[in-house]
């Protein structure tokens, strides 16, 4: 079982122009630490204009830490393509894998936020069609070894040629969210890693992964968990007294994730508030023993790389797991070749 | 008299993946041996789609250079604004002001070449227009505290805050070319910072210097030629084998900046082959001495910042600049506070 780390949340506010600049530093800190503790990776947020000071040119802070870094991948989770030119986005991406030597890992997604879309003037309803032709002409942008031009519906370009290349040839790997069957069979037949989302519950995520497994395998790749990025909400409680606390704050995010997410049309937010957070086993939250036992059951049904999104976001934190909690998981070999089913 | 570096030209092709790479790993090292050796500054140009591997994301290489250096100030000359998203684009500005800890210096142009336009699918009849749009909206986007909305012809936006606020309030220091005496005098009163070319002679220089310190004393502003940016081609000759080589290669650029820059509708390119390169001055192409000259008129005549574009662009060139040239040009005191005229 391999782990990363997920976030760039919250960073401070404009209020304070020193406070962005102290929450950044606090943020690469964070980053190196994780290297310097094994951790596998880091993936970035976007967000824009929210005024809570979340990450928004993660392409820039991920290129930042290409030279503060040595090992770890860095990867985006995820570009919101509707949002950009596909070209001038294959230039950053191409610059960060080549600067990077060759770490980039790239999650992209459509976007969910209709304050985002509204901010952009994009209607939400477009967000699907451009996303698939941004997708397209990144790609194309990314890998095409020869002069081309392209006219769609959103994106002309004439007789272009993008450099400098990308390092991983023919592009960086590719990272989509899905959650439904068909969506995750859809990611496994393109070659794409998959991202699950920190609300499934652990018998959900199980499921996911052997539908993914199954779907790559019969797309004809070889079965592949670390493939599977499961995000995973972490909260180590150090006494019964934080208990109560950790799962208040769950209970905000879940309100959050869920008001950020409403579909246009819909007037009452879509909540996840009343979710029987003690009893809902998605989240690592609890003492060191009961996250081990959580994580257990995740590598027992076939998860081998979990990104964590972390409350407190520092080095104690990934500390205690790394070394109080992952030495108690007993972990299967790597993916097996024979479907579980 | 202050020295900085303006390049980061041609850096490998398409062709050869590693030698993206390398040329990159090359510039950075250039990049750090200009700010151990005392370099002010590093400005970075912007291409697209050149095939040669001219340097495209110039904002992530500058943002990677933001962590390998810590003193050296990080300037664009230019971001061609007429192809960005403003919004995007103030994001990845502040990001990079506050990664580098307020060193980024903001030089933005409308662009010249017609072929990247024709790429972008942009007519370059809509540059203009398209320039004072995106920069109004940039720095807004920078500076602006509170939410805001705005809507132009190319651009619209719904309650937006750009986040992270810059480290440098209200926005980084802005460069804009500049070569007429209305250009200068216009860029001077806005208390923007003015770049010169690369063709123009010593005597030109000098005197657009002092339209420029004229026009800041004009509108309120001390006089500062450190606001004045003054790029010259630097080519050291260590022996006179060397000369026509270099000649020629002058030669060849003058050539080619003139065919970049032809005007739509123009069928032969403009060029400046016919160039007296013997006696063309502009260049600091020479030996140690002769190189001191030039320099020296320059000083003279009120220049204090010179930005090298070297043909070699190597530590060993820039070290025999810095301890070689530099020492033998008697500089005179900063800026006057008078008008020389």
């Amino acid at each position: 079982m391999k782990f990363g780390i997920f976030g760039g949340g919250k960073i401070g506010g404009k209020a304070n122009p020193l406070g962005d600049s102290y929450a950044y530093q606090d943020f690469i800190q964070y980053v190196i630490d994780a290297e310097d503790l094994g951790f596998q990776s880091a993936f970035l947020v976007e967000h824009h204009f929210t005024g809570v000071g979340q990450l928004s040119a993660s392409l820039s802070l991920l290129t930042f830490l290409a030279a503060r870094t040595s090992r770890i991948r860095l990867g985006s989770a995820v570009i919101v393509l509707p949002w950009h030119n596909p070209v001038l986005l294959a230039e950053q991406v191409a610059t960060l894998d080549l600067l990077s030597g060759g770490r980039y890992e790239m999650g992209v997604g459509r976007g969910y936020r209709k304050e985002e879309f509204d901010s952009f003037c994009i209607p939400l309803s477009e967000a699907q069609e451009r996303y698939v032709e941004c997708f397209e002409l990144l790609i194309k942008s990314l890998s095409s070894k020869e002069r081309f031009s392209h006219h769609s519906k959103y994106w002309n370009f004439e007789n272009i040629i993008v450099e400098p290349a990308p390092m991983q040839q023919p592009h960086p790997p590719v990272w989509m969210a899905a959650g439904t069957p068909q969506g995750i069979e859809y990611v496994a037949s393109q070659g794409h890693g998959v991202l699950f989302d920190q609300i499934a519950s652990i018998a959900e995520i199980v499921e996911r992964v052997n539908i993914y497994l199954d779907a790559q395998e019969k797309s004809g790749y070889a079965r592949d968990a670390m493939r599977c990025g499961v995000t995973r909400a972490l909260h180590i409680l150090n006494n019964e007294s934080e208990r109560e606390k950790a799962y208040e704050r769950r209970r905000e995010t879940l309100k959050k994730i869920g008001a950020l997410a409403r579909r246009p049309g819909a007037n009452t937010p879509a909540t996840f508030a009343d979710v029987d957070i003690a009893n809902d086993d998605a989240a690592l939250i609890g003492t060191p023993e009961e996250i081990a036992e959580r994580l257990q059951k995740l590598a027992d049904g076939g998860v081998e790389y979990v990104l964590l999104t972390s409350a407190t976001a520092n080095r104690a934190t990934l500390e205690t797991f790394m070394n109080k909690i992952v030495p108690q998981v007993k972990l299967r070999a790597p993916t097996p070749r024979k479907a579980v089913a």
